[in-house]
């Protein structure tokens, strides 16, 4: 990559990682097709302690986000609360009592997968759509979220980057400074030292440790400031290991500042609109972690299939591994 | 029970089935403490074909809400299309566009879990505790839908009554008509008859398939009118077996009109805020019914966590039976 | 015009019509232009009786919308009660205590002014701008409601047509039947018995009653069915007068069903982008109707100033007529 | 007042300005009666130059909040847009396009007026109700914002405090300090020198030029943080010249940090359930000021009506004065 031409890098990249065709020209789904029954009966099998750990974050008010393009956070309200049904006077009949609640949110607020027409590439959407054919003002016509709905069940696996570099990185806490580029030997580097293989199909979960921080001292610039995360580089990588979806601890999951001089997340250009690849953002790796470092063991049942809104190009989704 | 005494009937059947204490003063959980970390392991070890169902009705302005109590239907809007990201300006580099969107909606407008801040008994809410402590104009502080975030994976058991009486009624479809109230011996029948046995800390998912027949003659009444459902008389039968969690394809659970001369939704008011029990609305059964009759086989790894909305007193869920 | 021809009769009316370039390339404002510095101390002289007439309906969930298009009604909801504040704890000291709210709503779900950037005709806007220029994902760049701050005070006149035929078509209430077109003939008719003049700068109220017939017999189709309303014919009419901005007391204004035999709201396309009329929609007329009435006076001081949100293409108003 | 003691402060004043069945038991429209017929025909008879000027700040994602009690920015979102009417394919006949729009937000995030069920004292409404009869999770049941639709046009006069004091704080631009507490003796100063009189049934308007900084230097604390405003010691002032209403152009109309040691917001306390009084917040008293002091003169009509929503405490305006 050439740190001055992000265009050319852009497009030399697309090229060598594209999926267009790969699972027909009708297709929706990318790298989910990479998931089979196979690869779920075996990761069903992973099973052993029963633990669930969930991988989301909170969805409330107190939230990283600060408007940016109307990204808010989450406001919930209540139409019914327990203090009326206690002192008021609700309507309903033999001491019956009850609550109920509204939300108004970004479906990108909190923990989250990027569906595919969340980006476009020179105005293409995932398998060389036309964007303004597919994502239109009622949502995504074509790849909406809601196709994925019973796709996103198989094996994860976490490579917890953040934990394997403290030492060499002599830092306090099990996390990678801001604008740390996690590259291809990196990621190796850490799957090695787990001793887990990351295979085809697998749903990889890169923890950075970013999120902890964040719990420890606020949320600062989580929302679009410097973070640790992915490499451009990380792009053949992801695509030559055939991996179905990948999810991170960041709110953008690529390194940030990004690597080349004048950029906007370089790497999603790549992953969604040509390699068809779902992201997660935003997840709370912390738990599993900490759960995975004491066990030893680093692959797991995950189950994070987003809620089907219709035609929505994201989606808010409580993850759950369960060990 | 006394078709005329709703109020007797319901604080009769509340003593009996009281779960008020049983895990404790401080839990917030309850018969979600059945779930064991053993009977996941267990459910896990049923994945046999790898098969992942969704058991989620879209989310969208289609649906069934009509308003009541401002129960709408979602509202998705785009902030960002592809038609934009094609022919307009979105301001970034390198070709790179994007589509994002934000939505409105109510909690429980589609496929939902109920959490226990949803109904109260006499001003009570779950474990005892005074509703108007519980649940507050800025939502549960106690019981909040987040804290089952980690909690709702395990066996799930289909008894699809829908089908099962289908040739006793002589029904064209495999579903029961509006108003037919499901007993405890009806359940104990589909269960003998599918040959599964409902055990403690399952999640039990009961078909009638009042929602099949909206996709076939449209949304109806079903938000809030005449419907089958379980019975008044179930509630001993959940509580003595023990079930974690319960779920229905239906808009309120049990049976419409309610099987009191003047109520609203009396077996709320004893599973709920007295046994502490998880119910989930509006489920779409319809696929995994048919499934499960193809397979011969009712039972399955069910994962459904809820989106931890913190505070909310209900959760929007796509739950996913793991075959 | 041609019954069978929609689109050769909007391209010639739209010609006839047209104000593309009179008040500047520039111009944002349209006919508001019209309504003078003179015009707003002449109407101020009409006050007389001080009193104040609200043209506005409620906006609340019992509202007339159906959610075509995702037009819902307005959803209220409380994020502080006073419930709370007599029993509850809100955490203010010396016995303070609040209540406050929120509201989702679509900008045209009740009594509103739609904006010159609401409709377009064959991809131009108001003045002959691009469509994709002016409105996108973020709104409207150029004609926003905001702009219009300022402008929309002025002499407003009532044209009571469902009164005055009442007798003529033998009706039990003050009200045109649905599919009534209002031709310049029938308003000619009316300001003459009427006595009013209506003049350049006008702020025109036209009221068919079909407003008041839903308060008697309930919302029906108001929301996009059958109604009373501006024949097409009337654009000239307009246009000649000079008239600044009109409103009636229907959903849209114009009759319908339309009067072509496959046409979409073919007066909007002439009037809001070829003449840059502003349209009100939803008005309630009835108090007004009767006042006028009463006081055989059909013009006094109308104050009807949009809400300014940023890139609006239509806003929520209080229309108030002060007598 | 006694700076440590505000408890006992608040007793002594809301007993000495309390209006409570001054207008009958039934009121809901407390000082908003002061303003008669008379006066509004005295000040449409003010309207001498024809100029309207807008009060309102703007609507939108870049306002002051900072989501304290989930008081949010707007978000305004498009159901259509121009650029798919011009691109896309809206499904409309003969080059029909249109679009639409909706929004969320509290109803007191920008220019606003405070309705009598936004602040309760010792659980107690305005006229003496409990707190929890009048505003319950379906609104306000009694004094909702809507009661006002037709009532807020009258005299507005503004005293522009931040102007008047500017040579005498020596400062650089016609604005108070954050914290400078407004007492009635500046208020009668100000009066005087800007040769105005201030009359029952007012609508009175206070600059503090607050806005106009935020204008130049950025939001900062607007919201909630250090500002000018009024002293509690003119509650007594408000109530003994029957003004009908007050709106200033801070977020909080009185002084910030309140003048207790530990207070929140005493001056809402008295005026709002005590007094009966309509406060205006956040309202651009920029333009007005600078036009009042270069015509010198200093009432106008003033025109206010909040929007109708139903049971409200709140409610998004935009004020106009017609000079």
């Amino acid at each position: 990559m050439d740190r001055t031409d992000a265009l050319g890098s852009i497009k030399d990249m697309a090229a060598r990682c594209s999926n267009w065709g790969r699972w027909g020209e009708d297709d929706v789904l990318g790298t989910l097709n990479l998931i089979t029954a196979g690869h779920r009966v075996q990761a069903a099998g992973l099973v052993s302690t029963g633990e669930v750990i969930s991988l989301a974050q909170a969805f409330d008010t107190n939230g990283p986000q600060n408007g940016w393009r109307r990204r808010t956070n989450p406001v919930h309200t209540m139409t019914d609360t327990g203090t009326e049904a206690e002192f008021g006077d609700q309507g309903f009949p033999h001491g019956f009592g009850g609550a109920d609640d509204v939300i108004a949110m970004p479906l990108q607020c909190s923990t989250q997968w990027d569906g595919l027409g969340h980006i476009f590439d020179h105005g293409r959407a995932w398998n060389g759509r036309r964007a303004g054919s597919v994502v239109t003002s009622e949502g995504d016509q074509v790849t909406g979220i809601e196709t994925a709905a019973d796709q996103i069940v198989g094996r994860g696996v976490l490579l917890d980057v953040g934990r394997h570099f403290q030492p060499e990185l002599g830092a306090e806490h099990p996390e990678l400074p801001d604008g740390f580029a996690i590259t291809p030997e990196h990621l190796d580097a850490v799957a090695a030292a787990q001793g887990v293989e990351v295979r085809d199909g697998d749903i990889l979960l890169v923890r950075t440790g970013q999120y902890g921080r964040t719990r420890r001292d606020g949320w600062g610039h989580y929302a679009g400031g410097p973070a640790p995360g992915l490499s451009f580089t990380t792009a053949p990588w992801l695509h030559e290991r055939d991996i179905a979806a990948v999810a991170t601890d960041t709110w953008g999951f690529e390194v940030r500042p990004n690597e080349f001089d004048d950029a906007f997340q370089p790497l999603h250009q790549i992953v969604i609109p040509n390699m068809g690849l779902y992201i997660g953002e935003m997840w709370n790796l912390e738990a599993l972690g900490q759960r995975c470092a004491e066990l030893n063991r680093y692959d797991f049942l995950l189950s994070a299939p987003p809620l089907p809104v219709t035609g929505a190009v994201g989606s808010p989704v409580n993850p759950v591994a369960i060990l």
